[in-house]
């Protein structure tokens, strides 16, 4: 094993992997990959990375091995026969996983003395070294230290903690209201489309409103969740909120009212429980199981 | 009836009402208030408003009258006993209502010789006037191109089409992805939470992230559902978009998968009929039932 820490392995050269590895041979960091299908690490040659021909050969190159594979299952399908020569190295696993699935790897290194830093990524492949690139990690804090300046390379990086489910579970909580903004406005979409009216004509009304509401009400509700009162005056109130005409609305335009009824019965149960009078923030209680 | 287009009748001075009654008498506006609970309307007095004892009272005193109340019901409870007073004269209606709902209001004021303009408010009382606030108008376009420079002093106005059911057709598409945003966002804090994390610690990333992503990828999404080709490159395949590590993260966090498992109906409906390749904005088929 080399102390040269500006030396990185990368496995899994698909489209992340391709974009991750282009920011390291930029920099001017030695670089080694592997990829699966040869041909896809092999085009990296010319960008001056070397070119591993076996999972093992390219761990041994470099004191932090990346992974970009697919799933949890194939990070442990690549690493497992070659786990020997990872004692003492570090591994950064940004294949998107569930928190549970990090915390096994985060274990499952740590009983074979390897190094462990899970990192979840906030962006598409043409982001990576963008402003607007972030990165989400957390497990092995000194490691994060130690590499900081480099992972900056592939957009803002952010530490959450030891706990190397952290950076999975952030991932997914942010994500969840994305893809429920993304389909919410497709069934809009949905419903003016029943009056002949085009998507792109709600898209410029609906885009600047959403840009203009959904960040303060997410920091305001935010703020009442910890504060741990939903009544604080101001807010909105859940009876207000009833989505019965929405609902209505949705069928008469011949729109599955699908998302909607999944929004309602959360604030149904907490109307049915006794708190109408209660801000929206509130179907935070609804969606905890006790 | 006076021909006096300046002079403005209010019914309903709740919350919204007020809001709209103080920008009308903010720009020195002829305006007379009515409020089934009295002393509410009476409030409006010191800022120069005449108050008026009935709604047939009030509406022989301008040419143009506006109902901000509960709902479809009781626009019609207002309104049905004094109708022969509302002969030759314009309402505006900004009550929320279905669009089938301002649909009937239309076809009745129209057999009795009522001009009938229909809005929807997308705003919240404390916005009204300011920059931020939108209000959607359908129905008689030549009332909205009379009315025009006076509707804005409640915000920036739009108008939509001679169809009376499009501003809240519209209003409801906007709200759509407005309130699966908020609930998603509480979803997320939920799963946050159960690794202690605040809720305002994820509002600092899903915040500036939700910004930044929504808008554009709402616009990208509009322009491939009017293209009719979801499959054009350069957009997340359906496939990929699979939601299934987050319901069992969600499970796994003690959280209600409830609004994801709307989203990943929608999504699988369209992976099972064989468009998994296809672009996420293919989900807009999932919601329209034919
Ligand atoms: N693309 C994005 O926008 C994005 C954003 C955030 C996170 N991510 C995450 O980044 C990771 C990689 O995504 P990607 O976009 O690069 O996907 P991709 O282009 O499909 O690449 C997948 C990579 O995984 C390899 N692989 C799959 N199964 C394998 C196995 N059993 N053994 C060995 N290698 C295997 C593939 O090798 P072959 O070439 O041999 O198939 C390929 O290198 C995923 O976890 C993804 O969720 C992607
Ligand atoms: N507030 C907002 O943020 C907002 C935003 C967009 C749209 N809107 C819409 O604006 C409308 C008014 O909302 P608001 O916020 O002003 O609500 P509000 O404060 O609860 O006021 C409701 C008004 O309707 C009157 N009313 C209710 N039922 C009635 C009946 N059967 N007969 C006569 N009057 C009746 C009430 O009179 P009393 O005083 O006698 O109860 C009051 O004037 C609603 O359709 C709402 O959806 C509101």
């Amino acid at each position: 094993m080399t102390n040269d820490t500006t030396a990185f392995t990368l496995l899994g050269t698909g489209e992340m992997g391709l974009a991750l590895a282009l920011a390291l041979l930029t920099a001017g960091h030695s670089t080694t990959v592997w990829n699966r299908t040869a041909h896809r690490a092999e085009a990296l040659r010319a960008d001056g990375a070397q070119v591993a021909g076996d999972p093992g050969a390219a761990i041994t190159a470099s004191p932090v091995v990346i992974t970009c594979l697919y799933d949890h299952a194939s990070v442990h399908q690549v690493l497992d026969p070659v786990v020997d020569r990872l004692r003492g190295r570090t591994v950064i696993n940004v294949t998107t996983t569930t928190p549970d699935e990090s915390r096994e790897l985060a274990a499952w290194a740590a009983e074979r003395g390897i190094t462990y830093l899970d990192g979840g990524i906030m962006a598409v492949p043409e982001m990576i070294g963008g402003p607007g690139s972030l990165i989400l990690y957390s497990g092995a804090a000194e490691a994060f230290e130690q590499l900081e300046q480099v992972l900056s390379l592939w957009g803002r990086s952010r530490y959450l903690g030891a706990d190397a489910g952290l950076a999975p579970l952030y991932d997914l909580a942010i994500l969840t209201p994305m893809y429920t903004a993304f389909a919410g406005f497709l069934h809009g979409a949905a419903m003016v489309a029943s009056a002949g009216v085009p998507a792109t004509e709600l898209a410029e009304l609906a885009g600047p409103f959403l840009t203009a509401v959904v960040e303060p009400s997410v920091r305001h509700s935010a703020e009442v969740v910890d504060g741990g009162d939903f009544a604080v005056p101001g807010q909105q109130s859940l009876s207000f909120s009833d989505l019965t005409k929405f609902i209505t609305a949705s069928e008469a335009a011949g729109v599955d009212p699908v998302l909607i009824n999944g929004v309602q019965l959360l604030i149904k149960r907490q109307i049915d429980a006794g708190f109408g009078d209660h801000g929206f923030a509130r179907i935070f209680e609804s969606l905890r199981r006790s």
